[in-house]
């Protein structure tokens, strides 16, 4: 075959086959296909698109161009979750030990924050001593002890799309429905877990941001999902705000932490997300008979504190100091607090989470390339919530400060980032859409 | 400005401003525009397409990325003639000495023939001493002297093309109307002409296939002349059909001798292209007040063998041996001479012309890579052309072998090339438009 060849197809909307889709990401991984070659290519994937069968095919090639896991020697039905990436959304850390604390088995790679969304290794790691780096049989062990372990990505997984998505990066094809939903899920489906629950953000502060593209999305995947054999649902909410109160990499353990500790009202809408993800855990690892069942176990492991306490557990065995745990005051000890107000009287109409998110990196919490490091303890604590009445004289945030060189640029984001209004906003839906 | 951000607004149909394409090429000289994000760029201009502002100022922008030659120093206007690329079209041999002939001054830099189509530089290397690298300085007193002289280029002329061009070849990236007009039109310009008379090749052997393309290419390329301004203007000629009947460098000078010698009838297609593209040319000169009057003084040039005096002159002052302009024989010594056979009694009822130069290419005559050397004897001179009723015991072409390491390979080519028909085939058209 001919690369050339290859890239006219899809620029002349000619349907990719199999085997054209299989030479293409050898020679990503082999290096026979330059980097100028497979980005003109990927760029005629986002004007022209793909077919249900070859996006298929791609992430089925993709998950097998490296390693993959084997998680068939751990009993039952092992369960992931992943989130298309959003802010303040904090949700693995608190479903992940719930749901083991219900008798599911959560056996889970988790990324990095990158630009405005958070990364569970990041919020991980805001706990010294906490190793997210275990190799494959230590990391089977755990799960094999407690039900739950979240760990880096071990092994060379997916090498393709370690190579595509920093092309994708630096040439202006990440916003492509197939190439998303095939990255996701080849790594998803290669790091071997048997059911699968995404939960697909919409909003302003999501990679997509209209609720059309995020059903497209979420629609795309669980396709694949089901057509390579795995039981996959997908979850629709919202990201026009962030989840929680919390943005930053140890407030967001702290705010897992006091949710956990029951410091939270079930009417959160982190913890309602939460309880709707984790009930399709269960229901998919086949813990529970149905969703109402799923999630009365659920809300029982959390006012119980067996949820908590299989936090602790899975942070003792990743090697965390588990005091700080126990007094996550310690987890955000910062330099200086700086309050942020409202310009006027008046309801917060309106919050541009990517902005926020932003906003947090800037003091340190997120990272704009991936060798950048984060610093554990700053970031954003809201106080108020969309829709919220606020008053001119008090705070509707605090900000978590160590390094100010760049504070004067996030309190700017941040006041363009909450619009006050005279009226109270349209309610926004959670939870739009679950897909299955 | 960030270069994704650009990528993006062309893969959202954006229109470019100056300073955004200024940006661009500036980066893909110096190097900070990596390739993999021009190549994604390319593509998105191959799908989405551009203004034809967007296509003037690129065209602007990469003209002046490198050097440009000044010409002014040299009396009156200065014409140059360009061929989109086609077999058997051995043109600029013909006409650029028969329009300086008749008083015009031809100041052209030519190229290099690339997979089927041939190139001026070639034909012109096929005489022994012939040297198409000459400085500045000596080109504009060849020029001076006999009023014509064609070299390769000179200086670093449009490097923003050199590095484009490279990648639009591995990048499916050929085929896009606007990145041909400007990469057309920028080494034009850079190379200092007043005024450019375009050979659009449509057809079968032609870069366009399609005559509505051809056209669509031809009308940019002379709105680009215009609105940067130079007199412009486009002939679009048949290339379903090689136009001489020979293919292969010292076989298209052989050719051109002879028709500059009188041996080849006017009614020839050949000859008549010449005719209409030196007439053009000699009006937009102002050495004739029109067509009709131009047409005569060429025909004069060529019947008087001034038009040959010059090509001889030409290829004296460039170093080469005019023995083997006196006899053209010489330029064709081969090892062995294979004819070639229709395949049943009948007429050429098709030819496909890009397969006949791609078989003239496996001979030695072509190039499929930059590095390749070419062969000056080798190649295929035809004895029938298309529409010409043929007998199963005359051959229809004669194959210039030397290395026959892939004769059969050109022979298989030449088969599939040459379509016999029981009934002769429609007239084809020679000339379709003149644009200007």
């Amino acid at each position: 075959m001919i690369v050339t060849e290859l890239i006219e197809k899809k620029r002349f909307c000619g349907e990719m086959t199999r085997e054209e889709l299989q030479f293409l990401i050898d020679g990503v991984v082999d290096g026979s296909v330059q980097d100028c070659q497979m980005s003109a290519w990927m760029m005629a994937v986002c004007i022209n698109g793909m077919s249900e069968r070859e996006i298929s095919d791609l992430t089925d090639i993709m998950m097998h161009s490296g390693d993959t896991v084997d998680l068939s020697d751990l009993p039952g039905i092992k369960v992931d979750k992943h989130s298309t990436g959003g802010v303040g959304d904090t949700t693995t850390l608190v479903v992940a030990p719930l749901v083991a604390a219900c008798g599911g088995t959560v056996a889970k790679m988790s990324g990095r924050g990158l630009a405005h969304s958070g990364g569970t290794l990041d919020k991980l790691e805001s706990v010294p001593g906490v190793d997210i780096e275990q190799p494959l049989e230590r990391f089977k062990s755990i799960v094999r002890n407690i039900g739950v372990a979240v760990i880096g990505q071990s092994g060379d997984l997916v090498p393709a799309d370690k190579k595509m998505y920093a092309l994708r990066d630096i040439t202006g094809t990440v916003q492509s429905i197939p190439l998303i939903a095939s990255s996701i899920m080849s790594k998803k489906l290669a790091s071997g877990a048997d059911a699968i629950v995404l939960d697909v953000k919409t909003g302003n502060g999501a990679f997509m941001n209209t609720l059309e593209d995020s059903k497209r999305l979420a629609g795309e995947m669980v396709r694949i999902g089901k057509r390579l054999g795995r039981r996959t649902v997908a979850i629709i909410t919202d990201m026009n705000r962030p989840l929680g109160m919390a943005i930053g990499n140890g407030l967001e353990m702290k705010e897992a932490i006091e949710v956990l500790t029951g410091k939270v009202p079930k009417e959160d809408p982190l913890v309602e997300v939460c309880l709707t993800l984790g009930s399709n855990m269960l229901v998919l690892s086949e813990k529970a008979a149905n969703i109402d069942e799923a999630r009365a176990m659920l809300i029982e492991a959390l006012d119980s504190g067996r949820g908590f306490r299989k936090l602790k557990d899975m942070i003792r065995a990743l090697g965390g100091d588990t005091r700080f745990i126990d007094e996550p005051e310690l987890l955000v000890r910062v330099n200086r607090l700086i309050p942020f107000y409202p310009i006027k009287d008046g309801y917060i109409g309106a919050i541009d989470a990517k902005k926020l998110g932003i906003a947090a990196a800037l003091l340190g919490a997120g990272r704009f390339k991936k060798e950048d490091r984060v610093d554990p303890a700053v970031g954003i604590l809201m106080c108020r919530r969309y829709g919220d009445a606020v008053g001119k004289s008090d705070p509707i945030a605090y900000l978590y400060v160590n390094d100010e060189e760049r504070l004067d640029e996030a309190l700017g984001l941040l006041k363009e980032a909450v619009v006050v209004t005279d009226t109270p906003p349209e309610e926004l839906p959670l939870i739009y859409d679950i897909i299955g």
